[in-house]
């Protein structure tokens, strides 16, 4: 039977004891979604300057707010990573801008949370950015693709494809 | 024609000055779901202490992160909310958890953005106490429901309808 | 009947809604205890210097914190203090250091945590810098000794006398 | 002759410089309790709801603190935790809340601090929590109980008895 | 005789008192210059990707660190900033990068330090940024160029000609 | 031809992958100076408490900071200090107050932002505890002095002499 590894005996929320486990090197890979209007993506992607900042702008979140996952997520491990990525597709044909975000580190404990928290907080960055002139932006399809290291070893998301 | 608000004539990112703007009452609200297999979210709502406790972290971990939205968001505002709420409705024929936070202050500029990283901190602490048993869980539909207050007035979402 | 206000009718946590509240001049005054070994606090007293800086960190330290109250207590509001004072007082009868704190601020809502955060964190970082000398250190005592400011007026704990 | 490990021989504040000290598996017990009127603690303890939603909350901000103990603690060492618990027990006969944190970590430096500050920081939060129907609640007799790993070993309190 | 507003009579460190203090507009500009070799200079200021992230990564850092000038400065004042901009000139012939920023808020205290951090914290951002090719780099002049608004009223640097 | 290490192919900010780098001790030394008025720094080295009060408080903002680095500086890579060291030399002919800090680590990438953020923090607290009596100071020479340990080894500043 499946237990929730958060809860303890007593229902009590705990953290995980990794005191054990030994150091590995980790790496999560997490994507996600911006959906918006025709002329918002376009004022993204034309003009140099402003689709360079948007973009930058948000993936610098993404970057930084990774590196804070332990402060938001309340029962996440504190961890220093090794290397985090935030990227970005523009797909105009659905109106969407695809982000992936792959981190790691050598530690005791992976790194989900924080490839996703980069995804995340890059995608609200974007709404921030855009939301004078589009507030109907919708943020969709964040998720997992694939984890390494530790005991649990590889998982890779089933029945999905193409590259971001 | 519009243009993106956070970036200057010369393209680049700035934080709009909101000097002159008065001091009024904001209020925002957004939604979010998490989307997960269907004995995970059983785990979560059977059993008293067990669901209990994972939505009550992932409703404190929603609204610790509303405030500390304008360290996560670059071009944020700093602004002091005078409430946050963070509430979850368990839909088990759509194996999801929908998540809907409502966020207020007296300010200079409105609320959105605490309201959608409410929900969004909350959805991946979501994530993070089930991941053990369910990686392959999605985050979707974060967006802006309802936002009021200040020279722009009130907006709300159209063409969608239910309650959280 | 009293009921807490941090928990809603469905017994969730809750931020209380200051929204309608008047901003009006809120004061809090906490105290605490450091209780240590004679030699110790003989070793913090005596030197100029290293008494200067034992307190003199631990002084820091409290204010410092007292502005980060709402980083740390989940359901405190934000606010902007307008001042935040710490000062000590050596006992060395009853081998002990008190603390007391106020803290002040124009706005919503109480300033009682951040007066009780402030000498909390200063009471713990006087245990750091003589815990290699003294590690049975116990810190008591914490308490508010009055506020004032809000609809709930002046409020002084009664049945103690004499100062800090 | 004892000397403050964190003043240097000028009296100036100094992190102690661990550059030299092996990794080992370090651990620390705390403890503190919360002393508050009879009606507080019934709120409290009974109805389930609030009674699990108060220590809830008081967990999570006691281990969410822990982990960002070296940003409050002025000379404390960052150190990544492996585990952090914090554990509450009931005592309705004498009107208190006991409270337990045990903190571990692999690294060069000890963790009593974290431990501390996890329990200062939950019973801050049951003080919050309850302040507006029991301003005079009182913190008392946070103490470190028991550490071990690193050269100086294991460090055990004498003259208690009881467990929390 | 000039006293210094932070030492008080016992010759503590304290935050100065604002509470009587009336809500102005208050504006400060600083500036500072970040010197560096004919070569890094010119890797920044051609091309465009490589100059555009440099400058724009730095100026997202000084706006986020103005944001977050309260718990980097000890005695400095929580406040919420209207604005704040940075902004940078390449001066090739003097081999240096010129920082300028302007920050704004409705408050109680100034912001001369937002403006100085902001400037600071850009510098080191640059440094960072080109410190694999050039760790010769030399941070200078920051400086504060005028303020205005409070009690004290305008006052702007003398001696000094040319914009950044 | 050289690269800026933080500029991918495609002139994207990025965070230097650290993962196969080796875990050695890592060291840097910095400085900078604040120059100000000779009545200022007669002011602060005077008087014992006062004067010890304005650099103790400069010193541990400082090692405060560096703990906190990479918050502050969006590439930094996250890491535990094993020491950090902030110190003063009062050069009254000169009228500048010159700052050192020395910061140290066990870990995979090097420590001069954290030892330059130091310096300037430091540097930002002396001017926000004398601006009232002297707006006019200027912070000036902020570099690195030297680093040792990872592949690049030892680097030295060359053509400077005298200790600070």
């Amino acid at each position: 039977m499946k237990r929730l590894t958060h809860i303890d005996e007593a229902g009590r929320a705990r953290m995980v004891d990794v005191s054990g486990k030994p150091v590995t090197l980790r790496e999560a890979v997490a994507r996600g979604s911006v959906c918006m209007e025709r002329e918002t993506i376009r004022l993204i992607s034309e003009g140099r300057a402003p689709k360079g900042d948007v973009l930058a702008t948000a993936r610098l979140a993404g970057i930084m707010a990774a590196k804070r996952t332990c402060e938001l997520i309340p029962l996440c491990h504190q961890l220093n990573l090794t290397s985090v990525t935030v990227d970005f597709e523009i797909d105009e044909d659905n109106k969407r801008i695809n982000i992936e975000s792959v981190a790691r580190c050598q530690g005791q404990t992976g790194v989900e949370m924080e490839a996703l928290v980069a995804v995340s907080i890059a995608a609200l960055t974007i709404y921030d950015m855009c939301k004078a002139i589009d507030r109907g932006i919708i943020i969709s399809d964040i998720m997992l693709m694939e984890k390494s290291g530790g005991k649990s070893g590889v998982w890779k998301r089933e029945g999905l494809s193409g590259d971001p």
